[in-house]
């Protein structure tokens, strides 16, 4: 039954039932929210065992380091291979810092902003500015909207975001970065195609101090058994010579614990070199405490996979849960599409054009929080009013059940809305 | 004896046999290190049953939060509690961040460089200084000397820094702030006299934006019996109706774990509320499971002071060591006068003119590290050569009764060669 089809008799008729079942739901005063990444309750107690002080045997870290003390700006040695190999780099290439990349990414864009990246400030260079794949993060959107970088909103299909068009505008030198996540995406939870990548190892950008902010938060989220990849940005750049471009980093958030985990930055010899100069004087050094428990629980990424399984095996009843009601409430009616990613911890949905804010404000009133509408592109203006962002992997599988149920409810009473006018 | 009394052939006696013990410990090759406020291995055991996973029970904070996820962006209640009592202000006008106060102190002065501190950029106004009471603490320099912010040089005594001094520069718009330590100041070891702290709270600075970073690191370290006492700069400043130009951070890197604590920060609602629209955009949040870990194994002020205890212990022997074998080598010779502070993490040494380098060099010779001669001004520029910073912590009480006969003996030679020139 495609809404699409119906005529104004039977959409108010539709409209009818669909609001009593509406109001039903908002007599039951529910609170359940959809609105963040956030791991659920069930998640965190999977890594409980992480705080056992056992992990820190006698405190010392492997080059005999006692990680109780001052020292080791760049993190201890079995914390940096463990994320040498996740992201696949030398250990050299990796700086390991406090509990949140977002922080990582947030100090990047403002040492560019205050010291330049190699070049001029881009604070004393006038009308900078960064191209946004949309949808995307509203935690990137919100750095660059703090410094006053303007954002340029850069489509997104399931390979990744339009390259052509991408190729067009880093010739204006006042284009200086991307920002992106470019394995099972926030929120569409697509992976960039290897074509992509290499696009992407290949920019000729006009602007000298020109960074790509590789943001592979879910590097190792997969969901379904079926598995994305990456390829490795810094080996299809080195063909190019363009290392110097990429700033890749990622955390373990959503693999231990959100909030207390450790993140790490990958970056070329140079931009390793310009990060410590400004880290140096920023810190003695980040918690090694917390990196040695890390790096003894987890050992390697053998010991992270078999740890992500745990998180999989949680997260997969709740994205089907979601999709599955999708499928029966939405499928058909010409009125929402929907990305089935594998990993992540997103689904994005688009609804009818002009819809998503009325969507959320429906949901909202029956006591559903979902990610405000337009918050996956900048400035939080989607030009279509159509996307909104998924999380399911806060509430519990019945809460997410009756709060998909009702945001179906709520999609299709604004798209009939729309058309009466 | 007093060396500068002494003919030039007993000068060239003395130093002879001076050289010959030199070279005798020399030969040695001894490897001690007093070059950093770092605790000894002794003080590190004191905390260890901070780590035990029983303080953070069922993971929730006093708010029901858990804090193993994503959220509260100025800290769980019970940890701004903590210190809230430490800094003797409200709960609402704390906030507790990650392992570091230098990186708070980094963070908020690379804000007013971007941002401003309620006026222009500070970046966007050329030209812009600080006042550094001197010897000072190298990290403050560097974060000042990385951001270009010109300093000057503010002499302090036994009361704190020259107030008339710091009255007639802040008539300077460009002057923006002061960076200090209040208590047990580094390296001295001097607390500010009451009426020294009332001239801060008074202060009348031309900038509109002038800020006070009030570096309140050794708040409860108390080494000998005899405690110093530091007016609440926040009280002092209300009567003047001055809160909004002091910043005042601390952390527990001395009392908890150096590099794996929590630190925090006080200031006015308007500073407040400035510095977490920042830090919003910059993190969801700090490491609340250390925060837990923290409030619960100390609970309150009391607490904290009865672990304070522990470490005075340990410090005191070595305080004495230093001090002892300085009295015994050194005084009366006119080559050199030092400071014997109530608490803190150091020693200031003052050598004769022109010395302080060369006995640096001396002891690094005969395989003592000191921290830099000059390390203690800015842009490590003493300008009377004769400031040495004595960090006694860290070496066991036997490594350190060598070095300071070693840095003796150097102090002496270096005297003598002066003199013979």
């Amino acid at each position: 039954m495609n809404i699409q089809n119906l005529s104004r008799e039977q959409l108010n008729e539709r409209l009818s039932v669909l609001t009593d079942k509406y109001n039903e739901y908002k007599s039951l005063g529910l609170k359940l929210d959809m609105s963040r990444g956030k791991p659920g309750a069930d998640q965190l107690e999977i890594s409980n065992d992480l705080l056992d002080p056992a992990l820190l045997g006698n405190y010392k870290a492997s080059n005999g380091f006692d990680v109780r003390n001052y020292g080791i700006l760049d993190g201890i040695p079995e914390c940096k291979n463990l994320f040498a190999e996740i992201f696949d780099v030398p250990a050299d290439n990796v700086i390991v810092f406090g509990n949140a990349s977002l922080t990582i990414m947030y100090d990047y864009v403002a040492q560019c902003m205050i010291f330049g990246a190699g070049a001029e400030p881009w604070a004393a260079q006038k009308g900078i500015k960064f191209l946004c794949p949309v949808p995307g993060y509203d935690r990137h959107f919100a750095i660059l909207e703090q410094f006053g970088i303007e954002m340029i909103n850069i489509p997104t299909n399931e390979n990744g975001p339009d390259m052509d068009m991408i190729d067009e505008l880093i010739k204006d030198e006042k284009v200086k970065g991307i920002i992106c996540v470019p394995m099972y995406s926030n929120p569409a939870g697509i992976t960039y195609s290897n074509e992509t990548v290499r696009r992407f190892a290949a920019l000729k950008p006009a602007a000298k101090d020109f960074r790509v902010i590789w943001d592979n938060a879910y590097c190792v989220h997969h969901v379904t058994d079926t598995h994305d990849t990456l390829l490795n940005i810094f080996a299809a750049a080195k063909e190019y010579g363009n290392e110097d471009l990429f700033i890749e980093v990622t955390s373990t958030s959503k693999i231990s614990f959100p909030g207390a985990g450790v993140s790490a930055l990958a970056a070329s010899d140079a931009n390793i070199k310009a990060i410590k100069s400004r880290m140096t004087v920023q810190t003695i050094g980040y918690d090694k405490i917390n990196m040695l428990r890390h790096a003894n629980y987890f050992k390697n990424l053998d010991g992270i996979k078999a740890h992500m399984l745990k998180h999989a095996e949680i997260l997969k009843p709740k994205f089907n849960a979601v999709l599955d009601a999708f499928d029966k409430n939405l499928k058909g009616k010409g009125i929402a599409s929907w990305t089935n990613p594998n990993g992540g911890y997103f689904i994005s949905l688009d609804v009818s054009e002009g819809c998503a804010k009325r969507t959320v404000e429906l949901c909202k009133e029956a006591g559903v929080t979902l990610t405000g509408a337009g918050a996956t592109f900048p400035y939080g203006k989607d030009p279509e009013d159509k996307n909104i962002r998924i999380a399911p992997t806060f509430p519990s599988r019945d809460e997410l059940c009756k709060a998909v149920e009702i945001l179906c409810l709520c999609v299709e009473i604004s798209a009939i809305e729309k058309i009466l006018g």
